[in-house]
């Protein structure tokens, strides 16, 4: 489908306008939920995900048959600046990685059945450096939004969000504290690995971009701050929501992304589930601020949607039991009393 | 194979004599490891997994293509003191709907592609109520560790071990406490949902199957405070490490086992990661006593390997990356400076 927008106006009142779970399903997968062989509450977390699952898919005993993991890809020109431990053509090379299926999300897309696709968003032309001017004008936003949206296959039944942007935990410390508040060294970490002058010189660029780009507004921060691969992501999470798609967020910058929504309309993200907790330093404030708790905690940092798919195998669990299990009834297995 | 030792005395051999990691695939999986595309240590925890697995598997670029889920069943005598919310012919039903597809872990090994095999161990003759006698003689305890021993396909790659057995959170808290020290209340906890006033009658049982049986031998302390399921997981953990098959430890019952190995042969669980952290109370516990940290932290407290076998699918996601992940050179990628 088209994306339903054309300016971030109209954007803002897409996100306001997004369906909520359906109750009849939650109500059923509850209930179907107490009925299956196992003491009460035995599955723990596996048995909420089911229920939140069956939600957003509309029956009360789903499957998960078509996981879509997508890959959004941009440059930035805050780069310019010393940012990264890696040169800027990493994010090209990365990209070939993908389509070739070298990649470390390559081997956990076809690990836990997901299809991937990668969308790599004007690569030759990096976002403006922040530290300047303004990352992006309106009309770029916009184009990386609506490829997000666009990106969504309306067959899937599950959605992982990811990226690749040399540059980009830069950019994604600058968004998450232009709309969360705080200082710039509460934000910004050191990536695929600065040493402590680099991330001096980070904490230091964020500062700056924080002062020269003052706005209330969410989108604007994702404008000015962001770049092309976090607004790709964004209209992709804003996308699933329309259709009714869960998805399983990544780390950092997949979560200052999905922050951005949050803000600019309070709920935005309730068909969506922490895939992991990162090891990039402010990824538990940021998903504590976004009020998620993460599924995985195993130390990755590696972006590219990696901890989301590997969360994946959780999620797949969590419906095989809900869905697949017999009832106590069916196995003529004695309750507890 | 069948197992090699008809005596406690013997298993006690064999597990001293138990094969280590193979050290030129370690340090050929740590060398590959370092030329993936990612950034160094940026796939965490699944970095150190795959050396490890590559280790255990004899070769530095290994894959995960045949696990082996194995369910022990048996039946207690000491729910006479009525430990359990549930009545002691659960058991038996359980396994009915192990065999019939029905159970969470049905649908767990389904969804990770391992083969399941389920082992009744007598369970129309329950071990003996340890607060009177010791559980089990030594004949008995050793063909259930036979029949864990003869249980490991030796075609496995990755062996999952997992109990059904009502009462037996109370014979896993005694042997806990026999093994590695401490009280009965430091190790009696709810199991499948016992009241307050069950747990004290929980924690009272243990106490007095403790005080009857005191020996310093973790093998005694499983023969007379354990059950044949117990047992049968030990077999088969000793048996995976012999023919240098990995194992995913389950919960704390799973654990209790492991840890009369452990105890019995330090470095008996060298092969063994934990799959994940049980909402049954003591099991924290019990890991940092095994010197081992969870892969998993989801609240699971159903024992039958479901924890474990969720983990399978955190271990086949680090094997992938590992052993298909294009390197720096093969990719043209830049590494950092």
């Amino acid at each position: 489908m088209q994306a339903p927008f054309s300016t971030l106006s109209a954007f803002r009142e897409t996100l306001a306008a997004a369906p909520g779970p359906d109750k009849a399903a939650t109500e059923g997968a509850q209930a179907r939920n107490g009925q299956l062989t196992k003491p009460p509450g035995a599955l723990g977390r596996l048995e909420d995900l089911a229920i939140w699952y069956a939600g957003w898919r509309g029956t009360a005993q789903p499957q998960i048959n078509a996981p879509q993991v997508i890959i959004f890809a941009g440059n930035h020109g805050v780069c310019a600046q010393g940012v990264s431990a890696f040169p800027p053509e990493v994010t090209v090379q990365m990209v070939a990685n993908f389509e070739h299926g070298g990649a470390a999300i390559n081997q956990l897309s076809k690990a836990f059945g997901a299809k991937m696709d990668v969308h790599p968003l004007r690569l030759d032309t990096p976002t403006a450096d922040f530290t300047t001017a303004p990352a992006m004008t309106e009309a770029e936003v916009i184009e990386a939004l609506q490829t997000g949206w666009n990106a969504v296959d309306l067959q899937a039944d599950l959605v992982v969000t990811g990226e690749m942007g040399i540059g980009n935990t830069t950019a994604a410390a600058a968004v998450a504290a232009a709309v969360l508040g705080g200082a710039a060294a509460d934000w910004t970490g050191r990536g695929t690995g600065v040493d402590d002058a680099g991330l001096q010189r980070k904490t230091d660029v964020v500062a700056k971009g924080l002062a020269l780009h003052q706005s209330a507004d969410p989108l604007e921060a994702l404008r000015c701050l962001g770049g092309r691969e976090l607004a790709g992501m964004a209209g992709a999470i804003a996308a699933a929501r329309h259709h009714q798609i869960p998805v399983i967020l990544d780390g950092f910058i997949c979560c200052a992304a999905a922050a951005v929504l949050e803000k600019a309309a309070p709920g935005a993200l309730d068909h969506t589930v922490a895939g992991h907790l990162s090891a990039e330093g402010a990824h538990q404030q940021l998903l504590d601020r976004i009020g998620k708790a993460p599924l995985l905690q195993l130390g990755l940092r590696l972006g590219e949607g990696s901890g989301a798919a590997l969360a994946i195998g959780v999620l797949k669990g969590a419906i095989a039991c809900h869905s697949g299990m017999a009832t106590f009834a069916e196995a003529g297995v004695s309750d507890a009393p």
